[in-house]
């Protein structure tokens, strides 16, 4: 089952690549085996693209049908240097604070204007990696479906509750509701392993995490504490991704022992 | 005390952008105000090029004299979109094994190829920031000169010694003469966390980071543990420069404790 992109179709996918036009369609591109293979698991995946090379490479993955594109095309549509020649158009999934805030849920990341694509899917893939019950973006943040935020999340997107555009007090009025206590990840304040050795991040716990360049100075005063991570030698701070990666995985680890 | 830059120094300047010219000049390009300054600190830097405007906005960093180059120089010799118009050229370190395991040192990070220039220069920043005493590149590694590492490393390059084309063997013998511990980072072998408690990582740590893609196929069965991060959701790996930061923060913190 498969027949060739039409022109229309084409043009359709295509537009896919620009923020505006995926918000107006509901509708996100997602690039390479990896990638696809998750849309599909996830039910997320509408359509299925891929050259007929490609669909040779991963029969799996275009068993239900697919629409075949030449290599040229497949050009018009990537966004990597090497492309695999596969792709899936799938459904913006729409996500809503009772999704994330469930009566079960531990942990869970709240992002204020990540700008850089590639640093938000990887707070994604370890938000994943860490269970995670959900990540909130403020506004002014990245679209968590743009193509680089999708492969550098290498199809954790597909895994767990995504909520954009939240308003960030309404977003700690939820977390508050269910009992959550609100870490803001700066430079300052407390040292993160006193707070695991006390037994402060055994609860539930919602991340606060900064923009790239300037941080968290408004959110700060909106956190029950700020952390810091503890550092020993001569950088002054960490990145964005990496920092993330170790609030995520001392928490996870301590509501775990 | 500055002069423009002449057509000569231009072409030498531009040429620190490619790898071999780098290697045998023995020099390399650094870039933006952060780096300069870290290099000037580190007493790396032979010669600061700046434009009039940046050299107005950095006064402290063309305090020493300053070569003049046009914004159409610096679009030459520029890595970034948006450059700030200050470089400096510096002399290539060359540390070796005695500059990283002497008797003091705890924590070393061992590179197995790594290839992605950033993910580099991010390993490098980590490394500096839990206070690790030097990193060590196997053969095959992107070079830590390279102008996205110096600039994803922040700075970091000019913190610790960084011993580049290391054969692995001879790495691990001059780990083990100092009384080290070669835990090799994979998906699967020990809990991090385990190790952390049974009190495996106060001692002297070297950690083993492997390949983006392929990871450490060969260099599991020359380290003495390999040991896996614990996760608890659906993602099947971390990328590696958040991979390095648990692993070091994980270890510089159980050292100290």
């Amino acid at each position: 089952m498969s027949s060739d992109i039409t022109v229309a179709g084409l043009k359709l996918a295509r537009r896919l690549l620009n923020r505006k036009f995926r918000g107006a369609a509901g509708e996100f591109l997602v690039e390479g085996a990896q990638c696809v293979s998750e849309a599909l698991s996830a039910s997320a995946a509408k359509k299925v693209l891929a050259t007929p090379q490609a669909a040779k490479q991963f029969p799996d993955l275009v068993r239900g049908g697919y629409t075949r594109v030449t290599p040229q095309q497949v050009e018009e549509l990537s966004d990597t240097v090497t492309p695999q020649g596969i792709f899936a158009i799938c459904t913006t999934p729409t996500w809503s604070f009772d999704d994330v805030f469930t009566s079960q849920a531990r942990l869970v990341v709240i992002c204020s204007q990540i700008r850089d694509p590639g640093n938000l899917g990887t707070v994604i893939r370890c938000a994943d990696a860490f269970g995670a019950d959900g990540v909130i973006l403020s506004p002014g943040s990245v679209d968590y479906t743009n193509p680089k935020t999708v492969r550098a999340s290498v199809g954790s997107i597909f895994h767990l509750p995504v909520v954009a555009d939240a308003d960030l007090k309404q977003t700690l009025a939820a977390a508050h509701a269910q009992g959550f206590s609100i870490l803001a990840a700066d430079g300052t304040g407390e040292d993160l392993n006193d707070l695991a050795a006390s037994g402060v991040l055994n609860s539930k716990i919602g991340w606060i995490l900064g923009n790239e360049a300037w941080g968290l100075p408004h959110e700060l005063a909106l956190a029950d504490k700020v952390v810091r991570i503890p550092m020993w030698g001569q950088a002054e701070s960490l990145n964005l991704s990496t920092a993330a990666a170790i609030c995520l995985f001392a928490t996870a680890s301590a509501q775990r022992r």
